[in-house]
């Protein structure tokens, strides 16, 4: 997968810069250009933010402005805040993130603007569209996390993570049906000799409730057999005695 | 729409306390809880970094610990790195937004661990499901950014921003077939006129190609005029003295 260039252009902080880099590293790109940084550069708190993803603000290329940094590229998406006053196409980070997947045999872009006034006109004059993030009322989003945002989107867009799902350690497995049943039985049959399931007539009603309950904690096998040793332990020596006991 | 509760447990850093309270205003929540903070409270740095979100930070509750945090909420995700070794339900950020929104008439969070080492196992044990950010190889995310990602999850869920569209400036609007037509007319006259469209059996793929280009541009009515205007212009007086002069 061809992932987008991250183009951040006159740069102002470290600190964006290697907050972007491990924006970019959480989410699988890996090419950085700063136009005209107007940090010293190379930059050790760009490497300090960074974290393990310092080979990212290593290799980051610098060019003296935006259109040379810009002039290999075929697709480039410029991320700015509303209103800009021009007639431009203005999609979502999600929108982007489906046709950077779908332009990916080409060489493609997202491109920041710096942290105290974004893209100015003619920088976004220079793109082929302009992405806004959805915010609410307070619209103003950290350079460091608007690329993070950039960055997830495009990620998100070809993860195949299930949107749910039960993590096993590695003995747990799901009952078969006929374990899940063992395990009714011998909640049902001690519950029976305590005397809980009563009156007779309610007993089918209250009992269909227990296997609900059992149902919706989607158990382990293991935890069936957790179940079923903690009735036994709860009734051990409990029916002693009496003429009722399981055991006996 | 009732947003989820933010609440930090044992957070060690002001800037990060700040950096969540800014993605929280950016997406339209406002409660945050501080469960055993291990940084001064209040803290000029979280201030300082939640920018015009300092009320989230002035506002935020504070707790002796986690349980206390959560005693009156309903539904509590968990956020946390992959693999805990323990059976629970993960779900992605997109999955816990949808829920959110479901569940919107009961008391919900998300609960998020400290910088150093996220929630452990014992935190996790308290909430209904584990929410991991999908990510590629390098998995940590700072506090901040895991706070802005969900948050971002939370509000993209239920933003009705039109995927893409052109953003028009006040005078702007599309202009109908007729004008549209107008402007076909007026460049295929020109062209035909200065012996671009030549020879006369390409000419009819030659107008389709620039009748092509003209509909992807997706033109507003303003700028189908500009396009004729510059066509005048580049013509004026280019014919003067020949036969086939077009205002003659």
């Amino acid at each position: 997968m061809n992932a987008p260039v991250i183009v951040l252009s006159h740069p102002q902080l470290g600190e964006n810069i290697g907050a972007a880099a491990r924006a970019m590293a959480n989410f699988g790109l890996s090419e950085l250009r700063l136009a005209n940084p107007q940090c010293p550069w190379p930059n050790e708190r760009a490497l300090a933010m960074a974290v393990t993803a310092k080979d990212i603000v290593e290799e980051a290329k610098v060019y003296p402005n935006l259109r040379s940094a810009l002039g290999d590229l075929e697709i480039v998406y410029a991320t700015t805040a509303r209103d800009r006053g021009t007639t431009k196409e203005v999609i979502t980070p999600a929108e982007a993130a489906r046709r950077l997947h779908a332009q990916s045999g080409h060489r493609t872009a997202l491109l920041f603007g710096n942290e105290r006034a974004g893209l100015d006109n003619e920088e976004i004059s220079l793109c082929d569209a302009a992405i806004t993030i959805p915010t609410a009322g307070f619209a103003s989003i950290n350079l460091g996390q608007a690329v993070l945002i950039s960055c997830y989107e495009w990620y998100r867009a070809m993860d195949t993570t299930p949107p749910a799902k039960i993590e096993h350690g590695p003995v747990h497995r799901r009952p078969s049906r006929e374990e899940l049943f063992r395990l009714f039985e011998h909640i049902e049959h001690d519950l029976t000799e305590s005397g809980f399931l009563f009156p007779p007539n309610k007993r089918a009603v209250m009992v269909r409730g227990i296997r609900a309950m059992i149902h919706r904690a989607r158990l382990t096998y293991q935890e069936t057999q957790t179940l079923r040793g903690m009735l036994v332990a709860l009734t051990k020596g409990k029916y002693r005695g009496e003429k009722n006991v399981k055991d006996a």
